[in-house]
């Protein structure tokens, strides 16, 4: 099975003539319809001619947490995939429990002139994490942009999912189903998502008379690891105080939710109502498929490449936080309350 | 919540003084100890003093060809600790359709000085790529390392799972169960790993008394894309012409697979057994959670290090392919034969 001109040419729906003028590096063809072209070749297996690769712009960093939580990897590729789109080389700095730090990412990354960096879920979101490391970037004049943990002392421009609606979405939904004891099962409070989250959810939940008063809608939050082991045990707690579903700050926390049920005799979602949060690979695979709170996960990408590079060419960006609205995927884990 | 340094060295297993020796980067702390209290102020939240950052060894490219399927993140992660518990920046460079090439990629490392370079399934893996950018490398003495895909024209030491065992033992897995007629969802046959699980798939039907001859074994092999879709597709093929059972080359052709018999009215494990390959994070999630071939990711991750380091530090190394064998992990998706 041989890769002929005419099947590039369908699978990226343009003409064989186009083809042939990206193949050999020719200009005048659109950059849309370029990139279609470049991913036809690579899905169908064409190995890429030098000529179409273009000008290399330079090298972008892209800080991440880790690997693991599959949000972290749908972020990582989606940042690539824009950044490529403009001709820049991604440099993907991925951390783990003992190992390279956010430090010495930046460090690597400094030396080897980067013209920016993007940074997703980083120490930025960490409210008890010095900020020192971005004051010195910003005052190296280095390119930035914070996504998910917005910092207000941060000289940077931020993207986030917003939290609070995301919340509200899961709340409204769980009522609408007939629950009255909903829980929260987030991850620790110095990091700005959960902040946002835990307050949302309190304030809601007084809003929508679920709560007398925010003390009393504080009792319904339970604190813990950002995993499928916190989840679990925030769950198996919030099921001890008779509740009949539980809104969960990641989806690996909501898988841990319908383990903590399993354990405990309930099914998902008879006895317990699940509602994860990202939408990550794991949540449509899941069983029960999870319903979630999806994070505009290319929207997100886009602005945060878009921002980094008007910076990049010189412009001043705005620092004031875009917040992009999430929206609820309603899948098998969230049903009428028992 | 404040976090003590009885708290750290409780997690890490081991004395106060110790872990204060580690935060204040003092010598007479063995290797493994020290990653560990590391490890520990990670998961604790601990912000790492600069201390105890050690000193860079260098930076270290890793090229993986994506992150949507989850055993490249798996595989990532791993070397990323591997090189990180050795000193090194691990670089990861990931590519998705039409984004940066591996090419491109090679170049950016090699304008940055890297020290060697991790190859996950890359080019090389592609018997129909050129391998002049992998020769071009070792004149230049770049280290390197290949995973998953040998090319023995490379002058490269090369480490991968044994495929053919890992076909067997899902083959083993299914006649023991009663099925006899045991189908092959494989990607494109252009890859290494691909012609390596036909041969071994065609070789173990004949052997097992299954098909007559290997003429009449590949005619239950069905080659597709590497995908859900891929897997969706094949599998709806080999139902069509009465298989009870089929080995997939991948877990994300292995959902497909289930996906394929849920569309014909059939369940999973009754109807058809599946068993996917990789044990990636999908598997135990997956409903039914997936019977699959479990790739030694750690093992073959360390294995990979060890070797680049050994060619950074002078050492010449072994191009004999070292073969990791991979174990059946079983789950609910197979059962015995209708």
């Amino acid at each position: 099975m041989r890769i002929r001109l005419t099947d590039i040419a369908e699978h990226a729906g343009t003409s064989i003539s186009t083809v042939s003028r990206v193949m050999n590096g020719k200009p005048g063809v659109a950059d849309d319809v370029r990139q279609r072209v470049l991913a036809a070749m690579d899905l169908l297996g064409y190995e890429r001619p030098k000529q179409t690769r273009g000008r290399a712009a330079g090298l972008v960093g892209l800080v991440v947490p880790e690997l693991s939580n599959p949000i972290f990897p749908a972020f990582a590729q989606a940042v690539e995939n824009v950044l490529a789109m403009h001709g820049y080389t991604p440099l993907l700095c991925t951390q783990s429990p003992g190992g390279t730090t956010e430090d010495a990412y930046i460090d690597a990354l400094i030396d080897h002139q980067v013209d920016g960096i993007v940074f997703v879920s980083g120490l930025h979101a960490d409210t008890r994490a010095h900020h020192g490391r971005y004051h010195d970037l910003a005052t190296r004049g280095v390119p930035m942009v914070l996504v998910n943990g917005y910092a207000p002392d941060v000289p940077a421009p931020s993207i986030s999912a917003d939290d609070a609606a995301g919340v509200e979405l899961a709340l409204r939904h769980l009522v609408s189903l007939g629950h009255r004891r909903i829980g929260l099962v987030v991850g620790q409070e110095r990091f700005v998502p959960a902040q946002r989250k835990t307050a949302a959810f309190v304030r809601c939940l007084v809003a929508m008379g679920l709560a007398g008063d925010e003390a009393e809608a504080r009792t319904h939050v339970v604190t813990s690891f950002y995993s499928l082991e916190g989840g679990q045990a925030s769950t198996t707690e919030l099921l001890a105080s008779g509740h009949t579903a539980v809104v969960c700050a990641s989806d690996m926390m909501a898988l841990g939710a319908v383990r903590a049920a399993s354990a405990a005799g309930h099914d998902v979602p008879r006895g317990l109502s699940v509602v994860g949060y990202d939408d990550s690979l794991l949540a449509a695979y899941a069983h029960p498929a999870l319903t979630t709170v999806r994070q505009p996960v290319d929207a997100m990408s886009q602005a945060a490449v878009s921002t980094l590079l008007a910076q990049i060419g010189g412009e001043r960006v705005s620092r004031t936080e875009l917040l992009f609205a999430p929206e609820l995927v309603a899948r098998h884990s969230t049903g009428t309350a028992p």
